[in-house]
């Protein structure tokens, strides 16, 4: 392999006679491009014996089950992506309001065990050379490091963005709810505004629109956190905001009907108790414009608020638009029955989860789809990529399930369809059986004890 | 009571004909000055029947203290800070690697129940009329929220600030471990350094900068996070980051003796044991200069380093220095036995904690002097300020603790001195007794057992 021509830049930043502080400014002043080589520190990927080298992007539910389900004396596996670890999503509604702990939901990717602490990398994706077999990407921590890497087979899942429909406003002033972040920035808002409209500010419509929040989108992500918005209100801010509870107002977004996909009487259901609570209301349009204090509507009205929460469908992210695969209107990369790219002649590169779409088959974008589809893509590369051997991927939902709130939930499988206190147990249960390790399977119902205990924590801590 | 000029802004603004994210806009733009009155929708302090108001201000151990103890039934409590929560800082050190989570050893003061939920205000004090009992404060929220609050006594326990010593660059690029977000950011850059080590750069001068930690300042919470940060390296940097274990280092800077304050045999046996550890280094100086990436000593010497933490003594915070009571050369508002402030002629006004200082006495700033003086002033405040029933404020130390790392601490009591591992063992033993409540003694106990069992979490989550 060889250097590409910048990386005499890092040789030369390299020369003894420079202090390192110096470097610290020059390597953050210089772009360094990088290319795996024999004279580089880190490992050298397809010249590592007979392993071959697959690279991995991403760690949603797709790449990461690819990830603890491959191979490793088969493949030298390399993880590029700008998390560190896995998130277990379903359960992310639940830490906006501290009914569960940020860090009782997420996996160090690290823990799942590398051949080399070299082979995670945290960087973004930036780029991609099908012919030479060879990744671009830009590190996450500092952008002017930008380099290239090597591989035999390529698994892409770096899943998709919120959409926000060209709405303007919304990617300045909206809150989405994909990560972690996003999470305990929603967290912090909720928080600051119930302190701030205790403040003495003498101004009560101002309280009022600290006070009141707006859901865009009626999907599972939306109602669930919805639901844990009220599970808080009535739980907590009754015992610690008392002065306020009266005040707080929830309002939906969705243009079409909540909860869609499920079954018409278990949506209706939902509908009916989400209706029934205090302050809560469902307002079937759309929203044109989003500004710090306000949401606008489609039919003119406008709804002063303290707090936008977005989460209306899928785009495809910058790396995903930026391939010139054949892809479906939504944006997601084509594959065949054995999650193989498309119009990519070398078979070697795989696409799955929410960035991609089965040709005829059209999943929905879910955690279970993507998780499956993981497992599925693991057996297909163990096998050596036989098509003798395994079968195309097929998918049999195992169902879908939303938590309502008040302890209700709803349960949607092929088999049942059941709804309230019940489906709440089930709910609960399920999710721990799928946690992925046994530090969550710990946590997580400690949170649960703990909230149901001690309340949950209103400590604002940025 | 009566209005001062600026209310007609916010009477003019509640006008019903703006809407209200008119509103949103105007209230940022105006500065609204605010007080107390009869007309307002919060309590109304000293009219509240025949109860005094009792004004504390901070929520740290000697404040805190006395919010949990006053009598209630004698006094409206009201407490002003920009922290929501009470934070056990002896453990703060464990939440920079994730031994402790950063929520397991907080508590949120509301829990600790006030009358009515305005009586907790996110605020700054910034000024006081001594004279006519009026405090005045500022939002953290909303910087243009100024208001004041009347009192019957004033319990000030505001804390102090790190103190940089005028040392350039120590504000801008030292990181300090006072809060939890101090401790949240510190996690964050050595998990960020670590990922960006391991990252091609091929520059590996630049990878020793990262990985090298300065701690200036060699007490308790120097040499404790020096001994977190080793747990760290050689529990979970071992298995996850294994490339780079043994290019960490970290170097302590101190001026004197590293624990001074401990017992000469306990302070020489720390001593021995940190030199012990490999890639470690103490050097007996001071800093000069702090920049991006490096720490300059006072011999001219360069240290270039990824991360400085700085925790050297104490200086007042803006409110304490604007006080023109009495204080001493360290800017300690001065008390009599009673903690009542010195040339104070009211008598209602008390100061406690690190702020303060009892002439003649001058105590140690420790969470155990400020804990201790907290429910001495409840009981005198309960005792209706009665000398004649309670003597003044006495201590005797219990003694002092310090974790330094490998299982071991320092116990160093009157009665006697213990080091290694009992030492430890009665380290957290003493520690969980102390915990002010519940949540706190469950969620400590279970951290240490999932770091234990599973390691700490290397999550990079901003």
């Amino acid at each position: 392999m060889m250097y590409s021509a910048h990386v005499k830049v890092s040789q030369f930043l390299s020369r003894p006679c420079w202090s390192s502080n110096h470097l610290g400014v020059m390597s953050s002043r210089f772009m360094l491009q990088w290319r795996y080589s024999s004279s580089s520190p880190n490992p050298k990927p397809n010249v590592s014996g007979k392993r071959k080298m697959l690279l991995i992007l991403g760690t949603g539910w797709g790449s990461y089950s690819v990830f603890k389900t491959i191979d490793k004396k088969l493949y030298d596996v390399m993880v590029v992506s700008p998390r560190n670890h896995f998130l277990f999503t379903p359960l992310l509604a639940s830490t906006t309001v501290g009914t569960l702990e940020f860090r009782s939901i997420i996996e160090p990717v690290r823990n799942a065990g590398f051949r080399e602490s070299g082979h995670f990398h945290l960087s973004y994706a930036t780029g991609l050379d099908a012919e030479k077999q060879e990744l671009f990407c830009t590190s996450v921590l500092n952008p002017d490091l930008k380099y290239s890497i090597p591989y035999d087979k390529l698994v892409i899942g770096v899943g998709a963005l919120t959409n926000t429909f060209g709405v303007p406003g919304v990617s300045d002033y909206a809150f989405f709810l994909k990560e972690i972040a996003d999470a305990r920035r929603i967290r912090t808002r909720i928080l600051s505004n119930f302190e701030l409209a205790l403040q003495p500010n003498n101004d009560l419509a101002e309280n009022e629109r600290l006070l009141h929040v707006v859901i865009v989108g009626g999907g599972p992500t939306g109602v669930e956190f919805g639901a844990e918005l009220y599970d808080f209100i009535e739980q907590d801010v009754a015992r610690l905001y008392r002065k306020m509870q009266g005040q707080v107002k929830v309002t939906l977004v969705e243009s079409n009907k909540i909860l869609s996909a499920f079954d018409a009487r278990l949506q209706g259901y939902a509908e009916k108790k989400l209706k029934e609570r205090k302050g809560f209301e469902m307002i079937q349009s759309s929203v044109v414009e989003v500004t710090k204090d306000m949401v606008r509507l489609s039919n003119g009205k406008i709804i002063p608020c303290g707090l936008v929460v977005w989460s209306t469908g899928l785009a495809p992210r910058p790396f995903t638009a930026s391939l010139d695969f054949k892809k479906n209107k939504m944006g997601q990369i084509l594959t065949d029955g054995y999650l193989r790219v498309k119009d990519d002649s070398s078979g070697n590169i795989f696409a799955l989860g929410d960035c991609a779409d089965i040709e005829d088959m059209s999943l929905p974008c879910t955690a279970q789809v993507a998780e499956r589809e993981g497992r599925f893509l693991s057996q297909f590369l163990n096998s050596g990529c036989d098509e003798k051997t395994s079968k195309p991927f097929s998918f049999q939902s195992l169902g879908m399930l939303a938590y309502i709130g008040r302890y209700e939930a709803l349960t949607d499988t092929p088999q049942m369809k059941i709804k309230g206190v019940p489906s709440w147990f089930l709910w609960r249960s399920a999710y721990l059986t799928r946690l992925g390790s046994w530090r969550l399977r710990m946590q997580v119902p400690l949170d649960w004890l703990k909230t149901l205990l001690f309340g949950r924590d209103i400590s604002r801590l940025e």
